[in-house]
């Protein structure tokens, strides 16, 4: 079984985390050999020292493309959470991959007003008021993938919901092996 | 068969690069999937805009490690050739890989006055005219590993010798498999 690279992209409180919470043990249960890059995470090891501006966040993401092009390349099933806002850097990251794998990119589509609403961190509060520069939504652009493989509206769908569509596109793309 | 992580340590010129290339197409010969972390290369993926202070080695190094057992877990045969002068840093990749598979270091032990007798890229001219400062072995410092896998002296070995060296290293710990 090749590896691959499920690239969760999406706002801040968007559900990105998780969705890749309950997708990550289903794809251990069949088997696959799970690595999973969360943004966050990441950033205290690979990007340590980055900050927020483009060029920052460009480099976070290359760095993590080319991390999980690695993976991807030795049969992991990589699974990226990052606000990955900018369009051109998840392409790069997406090439990175297809040299080894499928790359398969789910948008996590909650609109700014519901991740604000939910404000699971308080960070949209500390961004409203200044106390944060460059967030992604408020004073910083995301730019929507204009051709991902999947994107999930999770106003109309539970988590649990979420995961299976996410299941559902992996078993679709073949990705899942013969494992039912 | 687990995957591994041979980490080649010593100054620079002294024949890291030179074994690693030696080493890296027989592994594949036997049917591992290599991944070779030059230090080099490696500093324009995962680790540009480091210096050459202690704080930024021991980044570089810590983010090599944590990339090498990530790897390691996937099973990959992962070749590290870094100068990686300080033992306290060796010890913390050693320690992040051990979680996963064997880590066999290798100290490349050609004295300094022998790479500088070679300077094949002119680097120790430029350390001892001051052109470059924190080079290691002239104005920095390099911790000798108390207790490598297998150190190489070679003043004594050809290339082509260290490398079957490494090899029967790799053999002994059982890390090559059964193929002969």
């Amino acid at each position: 079984m090749g590896g691959f690279t499920l690239w969760f992209t999406g706002l801040s409180g968007a559900g990105k985390t998780t969705i890749a919470e309950l997708v990550a043990p289903e794809l251990e249960r069949r088997g696959l050999a799970v690595e999973w890059l969360d943004g966050d995470v990441v950033r205290t090891h690979l990007t340590k020292g980055l900050g927020f501006s483009k060029e920052d966040r460009d480099t976070n993401i290359e760095r993590i493309g080319w991390v999980a092009s690695r993976l991807t390349r030795h049969g992991a099933a990589v699974i990226v959470s990052a606000i990955s806002p900018y369009e051109e850097a998840r392409r790069k990251a997406r090439a990175l991959v297809e040299e080894f794998g499928a790359f398969v990119e789910v948008h996590v589509a909650t609109p700014v007003e519901e991740c604000e609403r939910r404000d699971v961190k308080g960070l949209y509060e500390k961004a409203r008021s200044g106390e944060i520069a460059e967030f992604t939504g408020v004073s910083d652009p995301y730019e929507e993938p204009s051709s991902p493989e999947l994107r999930i509206d999770t106003t109309a769908h539970e988590p649990l919901e979420s995961a299976r569509l996410v299941l559902a596109k992996l078993e679709e793309l073949g990705l899942l092996g013969v494992a039912a």
